[in-house]
């Protein structure tokens, strides 16, 4: 009983947080109430249900079924069915041309038939990727349509004034969902991505940070395997890694909308997406870097403290790197150019230093070989690149990317710094001759990793920059 | 011109590929032609038109949207739509009996109020999770029925008539549903769900010996940076990765499924979700260690060489003991409670053992110290793990699952050699003293984090066997 009694207040508070959370939820809803209305005046005022008739129930239907969320949603459906309905109109026409020569049952056995070669036809088609993909909803319309007006065909007489009023009042319901949804406090799908982006990216800040705090400072007893579900690290990454349903949801309906700002040609959704794969990929190496914390074995907790400095210094470094790409992205400004490289380096060269501090006791039976092999092998690779480089910068000439021109103009300096990253973690990495235990390098190894790969992530935020046109970095702007 | 040639065939090969792919789909547009080609019949022949008249289209309607591809996504769809009409109907008939009273504008301006209303609350609904999870379709035409019937009661007098047509033909509708997807070649999501589990573990297990195999065999100028995509072990685990939506849609509509199988008392469609969980997070750990292919960093090809027989054997096993699991899965029989244990007890015991052969010249300046804490530490858990392992599988006391008391009637060793596994991976890491390089240590310290991973899918493949009432172990189904 008493159970019951609170229940409504259970409701009242779960609504109230899902309004504060997101008010456009709220201003969805009212948006829906009102087009519903208004397309009901089609019925409800005597001058206007005189021109539309019994047909104004499509309206309505078309309302309820197109008005979505955020516009690009709202266009796609509104688009999928307003040209559905068209194409299945006509063939459900040019098949009544047909059939109308012949007598009734032949009509009826062509009507039949017709309908269950469409509609397996149809069926299958949803099952290409593609179709199934951008197409799925105009697919169903057709097939809805058409069997609707080749059936009614069979029993109406004068079909194409059945179908004229039909398509009327779908247009009108449907003009009345894009006034909506693209005038009246719009919601862009296009904006959603921009934002969960930015999102994504401080989220895997954030757990790197935690991560790498919590494994060189935890006591041993304080360690939790089991609820990964309540982990305040997990909760920051799990977004990244489920994302990519949601991002491709995202991105095909920001496909459908039209151009909304003033300062690019059009939203570089798929540039958006490609980022979201590498954040995810990204994201796989976080989640390794807290399997080095949930792990049943750990190294004891003086190894971790002789390394914690260089190593927290480097994770705040990847994490204020992140911070930076995630402002950059938020204010629509190219990211700064050198905070990332010049600071990262330092904290790799201070991770080595640290690394080498410690006494250098093992040496194995061709050990002194290998290691000259292997500084032979990355300065070998470090040429390459500073040769691969340059080129690669080339191609891009569009006049309208200074960014770009200014980091070259900074001549070699610039490239070399990018080069010098990767070389560095490698020799950071191949220095490391000795380890205490196994777990604290995996973890190492995996903090310098993640630092290879934000290479990447820094690579597709600076083209997300130049497709999107984002603003020139100023120093001004930089967060020190 | 010639490219225009090419096209028909193009689609020609695709949809015989997409056929020959999945022979259920041509199975489904053919039921799809079948059903709705039955319910044209309700506007086609003479008496049968008589009874439902004009409202037949309502019942073609459902067909197009509500038959899907598999039997659960029907029966959701359909009781969705079904509930979804009936109470709209309930609640536009109390404002129609409540309006009745009043003057027509008095009425229009109530319908108006109420359409406002009843639309915002009922969007606003649709963002509450669970709502949308299970209930989004069923609410949609809740709303949609309201609308039209409330809309159509202001012009029509006999609304009561009215709603009872649709409502036999939206019942006649759904029935045609239900029969093709229950009876006539029934696809259910359930299987669907079963089979992709078998997958999953297959390709996780080749994507593991894959990635073994090539990081201690591979040349240095083999390896690959860039194409992830192409990659052959990146296919063999993305599905894994990407599998959380699409692991959910299914248990969902697995779960309107009736039982459709004698062996157990209901799908456990929530244990292969949880299931799903567990290997994605295994998968997580796949993607670390084929990280480390694809890492710039790589130790040189001789110390890959000294441990690549035991890392083979070891990675070796964790694929036979998946591939037991997938086989077990397959076969709905309870995995070998063996085979697991002892093979991969052996394989770290020889990984344990090369790393030892090799000279241990490093120890930290407190290193003995270290070494015994860790020794203590990891038999007091061992200890710890022994006493509780024999209670955690008391609760279970249900007399169906003989397989368990099986196997506790084979006494300690069971528990023990389930036990002794982690601490034998924590003996082999701890024991690793030195390294080479970094790269290498984190390699082996992935393959052994993979193992104890490998622990939690075999307990929630044990449970999913225990739910499922799967078949008893025997010894002439070992694979060997």
């Amino acid at each position: 009983m008493e159970k019951m009694m609170r229940y409504p207040g259970y409701i009242c508070r779960k609504t109230w947080k899902l309004g504060r959370d997101d008010p456009r939820r709220l201003i969805h809803a009212f948006k829906v109430g009102l087009s519903l209305t208004l397309v009901s005046l089609l019925y409800l005022m005597e001058p206007l249900f005189k021109g539309v008739g019994q047909n104004a129930i499509w309206a309505v239907m078309t309302v309820v079924v197109v008005l979505e969320f955020t516009a690009g949603a709202t266009i796609c459906k509104g688009l999928n069915r307003g040209f559905g309905t068209l194409l299945a109109a006509c063939l459900a026409f040019l098949f009544e041309i047909i059939a109308r020569e012949y007598g009734k049952v032949f009509r009826a056995v062509f009507i039949g038939a017709s309908i269950f070669i469409i509609g397996a036809s149809t069926t299958f088609l949803r099952f290409f990727p593609k179709i199934k993909k951008n197409y799925d909803y105009g697919v169903l319309i057709f097939l809805l349509t058409f069997n609707l007006i080749t059936v009614s065909s069979y029993r109406v007489d004068d079909i194409l004034k059945l179908a004229k009023g039909r398509i009327y009042t779908i247009a009108i319901g449907s003009g009345v969902c894009f006034l909506m949804s693209l005038f009246i406090f719009p919601n862009w799908s296009g904006e959603d991505l921009h934002n969960s982006t930015v999102t994504k990216i401080e989220g895997l800040a954030k757990a790197i940070e935690a991560c790498v705090e919590k494994y060189l400072t935890d006591e041993e007893s304080e360690m939790e395997i089991d609820n990964t579900s309540d982990d305040p690290i997990y909760k920051n990454y799990k977004a990244v890694l489920d994302s990519k349903s949601t991002d491709e949801t995202l991105a095909h309906h920001a496909s459908w909308e039209p151009r909304h700002s003033w300062h690019c040609h059009k939203f570089p959704y798929q540039q958006y997406v490609k980022l979201g794969g590498v954040l995810r990929h990204f994201g796989y190496g976080v989640v390794a870097l807290h399997g080095c914390l949930q792990t049943e074995i750990r190294t004891p907790r003086s190894v971790r403290l002789l390394f914690k400095d260089p190593c927290i210094h480097l994770a705040s470094e990847v994490t204020t790197a992140l911070m930076e790409l995630a402002n950059s992205i938020r204010n629509r400004r190219h990211s700064s150019p050198e905070i990332l490289t010049e600071r990262l380096q330092q904290a790799l060269q201070d991770l080595n230093t640290a690394l080498k501090s410690q006494p250098r006791l093992f040496l194995g039976p061709n050990s002194p070989n290998n290691t000259s092999k292997m500084l032979a092998y990355v300065a070998a690779t470090a040429r390459q690149k500073l040769e691969r480089h340059p080129s690669s910068l080339k191609p891009d000439s569009n006049p309208n990317t200074p960014t770009l021109f200014d980091r070259k103009s900074k001549g070699g300096t610039e490239a070399e710094k990018r080069v010098l990253r990767p070389t560095l973690s490698k020799l950071t990495i191949t220095s490391l001759e000795f380890s205490e235990a196994l777990p604290f390098a995996a973890f190492v190894a995996l903090l310098v990793e993640l630092v290879a790969r934000l290479d990447r992530v820094i690579e597709e935020v600076d083209e997300l920059g130049r497709v999107a046109c984002f603003k020139e970095f100023k120093h001004c702007d930089e967060v020190t």
